[in-house]
């Protein structure tokens, strides 16, 4: 049928914008096989509170089901918002009077609300270098001009984003918003440090830029005395835009996450999010209310700091022992990934790929998580789903095939 | 802060395509008052299964909870993809090999990732007079260029359609699709006539345009020997997708829905809905699988049926009696929803609200729903919401505020 076929080249155009992951393509050859994959993403099942919430779901449904099961608000469950508000205060991120909390179908839904009302074609947006992938899918559709700032082990490299903003000033042009992963970074696995966050909120003040704040995972950090106070609570001037989940801290099936700014941007995503599906899972919301209201989310996270303290642990001991000399990583005090650069700038992950998965190890080239292309020879290593007692395993055949292509090179 | 101001300026030509309801900002004066709504449109929270969705929460967290509370398939989980596509098919919908599925976050996902996907700026899409007002909303935001074909007690004027895509294809304009509620019609309550639906895809397959089917009632119509076969189902060529949703044969809270067509538009949604929310809530999905399963959502269809047949009656009783004569009334044969017409189009019922909420009854005047600006003078009710013993009396004192208008102009 004509229809369809003009529909393929008009779609074409669009899915140009919407481009099927290659990477998910080329690690589509995994299935079927015994592999140790780095590659996954997922949070590993042992932290779900799966007995709590069966009680739970039951009792909200039974005791609450004429709202539960109804259609809700586009904003959220008004009991959700508020717990939600006294949830963030406690865990000392600061809400300010002018200030309001939405609801959102995952985090994913709040970067596409955000893309969708906040950028116009051609609007500068800084990313960090790597960054967010799912953020870059997001915000790319709007067709955002994107400068990317690097990182180092302590997050974005803030002297450089200073400078980046001042060439783009005095070339009259108006950075829209910066997007950080300020903890546990995906997929870099650095934190900014504190320092670098106030010099951060400085320079946003300074050149009126607003800051997307986007933190899945300062909720459950590994280690001691790292400072994971958030870009919402330096900021004195309601220019940072919180965006978070219970994906970590719950369960990601729910789909819950949240946006925290100013009155003035959550009306206008209210908006937006009604017309793109009405409201979130009422039942997920109600679900979540009990969840924090019980402790659950409180268990769930020292469960999970538990289980992924001990693979963090794992896979850098396990770097530290088999990994090339003259290769970085990270050392994340948080989150579920850490990233791998390699020495040479002569060797693309993504052509190492189909090896280490022939050699039994996946992960996911660096490549696409850079705005500019850069990155081909870094890549992103997940450790929270992987079995603990294969991680060792998974990192020296990847370190074997690295040495040979090394000597290749 | 200039940054924010310059949000509002910005935002204000963004929030002019998503405009506040008016309506919803009218309809706030009855809260805290004692007002008979037909200006609602929730299902009966006495049809939810509680009990049943209850132990079938609890039942897939314990057993499947490692699945159920993980992140899931952008298209759907496939278990659940493949119970849609049976169940689609015990109901008579028609599915060609062809074809694919995908799970949306409720129907009002699927009608933004269409209006996303499928309308280009100026694009001519084809819609009822009057027409679902969400539809309208997600569509808008592409900014199409709507053409609207009247209706009456057979649905869509199927004549009228065809002189129109004749006048426009002399025009040289290209018509996108065709976006059409044939059963149970909201606002309108009228069903397109099976002579009509054929005419329909006649016109489409002549002119080789798309059709968009969006069916949430037919799996619950209150009459007998009355036609309720899908386009879908009709169509031989393909060109027909189909949407429909689980928000009132199981629950509304659930968020799900779902799209049935052309593998090919289905992977391009896929890609569209990836960046939207990454998938629908996975719990939600595992939820409906074992509501259809256990036939929780067939024993809620009869309930539906039961339910909201006896309201429907009622409300049509109740205009029979006190209605004024000359005014038009639609007949549901399923479905939420009637539509009134007063007798003179001096009246303006969005003026008439506030009078008829001070005198205790509420409803949703019918000018939004009309592309064009025109049915000023309708109204939508709706039946299934209020309860039975308040509608007689809803009516009686909404027949007396309308006397009283016209007598008045």
């Amino acid at each position: 049928m004509s229809t369809l076929i003009d529909y393929q080249k008009f779609l074409a155009e669009r899915t140009g914008l919407m481009r099927a992951s290659e990477i998910r393509e080329l690690l589509k050859i995994t299935e079927g096989k015994k592999v140790i994959s780095f590659a996954g993403g997922l949070p590993d099942p042992q932290v779900f509170p799966k007995a709590e919430l069966a009680e739970i779901a039951r009792d909200v449904i039974l005791e609450r089901g004429d709202k539960a099961l109804q259609y809700s608000p586009t904003k959220g469950v008004t009991e959700f918002r508020v717990t939600l508000l006294n949830y963030m205060k406690k865990k000392g991120i600061a809400v300010r009077s002018d200030d309001d909390v939405i609801v959102t179908t995952g985090s994913q839904q709040a970067l596409d609300i955000v893309g969708r009302t906040m950028i116009n074609p051609q609007d500068v947006i800084i990313v960090e270098l790597p960054t967010y992938l799912a953020a870059l899918n997001a915000f790319r559709l709007y067709r955002p001009t994107l400068v990317g700032i690097p990182i180092d082990d302590n997050g974005m490299k803030t002297d450089m984003l200073e400078e980046e903003v001042k060439k783009l000033v005095s070339n009259g042009k108006r950075v829209k918003f910066i997007y950080t992963i300020p903890v546990a970074h995906n997929p870099a696995g650095v934190t900014l440090s504190i320092e670098r966050k106030k010099h951060l909120i400085e320079i946003a003040s300074q050149y009126d830029i607003l800051i997307i704040e986007d933190d899945p995972y300062s909720y459950f950090v590994y280690d001691e005395g790292v400072d994971i106070t958030p870009l919402k609570t330096l900021d004195k001037e309601g220019r940072v835009v919180y965006l978070s989940t219970l994906s970590k801290i719950l369960a990601p099936g729910l789909r819950i996450g949240w946006i925290l700014g100013n009155k003035t941007l959550i009306d206008v995503f209210e908006r937006a999010k009604q017309s793109s599906d009405l409201h979130t899972s009422t039942l997920s919301q109600f679900i979540a209310i009990e969840s924090i209201r019980r402790g659950v989310v409180d268990r769930t996270v020292e469960r999970a700091k538990m289980v992924y303290k001990k693979k963090r642990d794992a896979m850098l001991e396990a770097l530290e022992k088999y990994m090339v000399k003259g290769a970085w990583w990270s050392k994340p005090i948080g989150g579920l990934f850490l990233m791998l650069r390699l020495p040479s700038t002569e060797i693309d992950t993504k052509k190492l790929l189909p090896e280490a998965i022939e050699a039994g190890v996946a992960f996911v080239p660096g490549a696409s998580f850079f705005a500019d292309g850069s990155g081909w020879n870094t890549m992103r290593l997940n450790f929270s789903y992987p079995k603990l007692e294969e991680i060792e395993e998974g990192i020296r055949i990847l370190s074997e095939i690295v040495k040979k292509k090394l000597k290749q090179a």
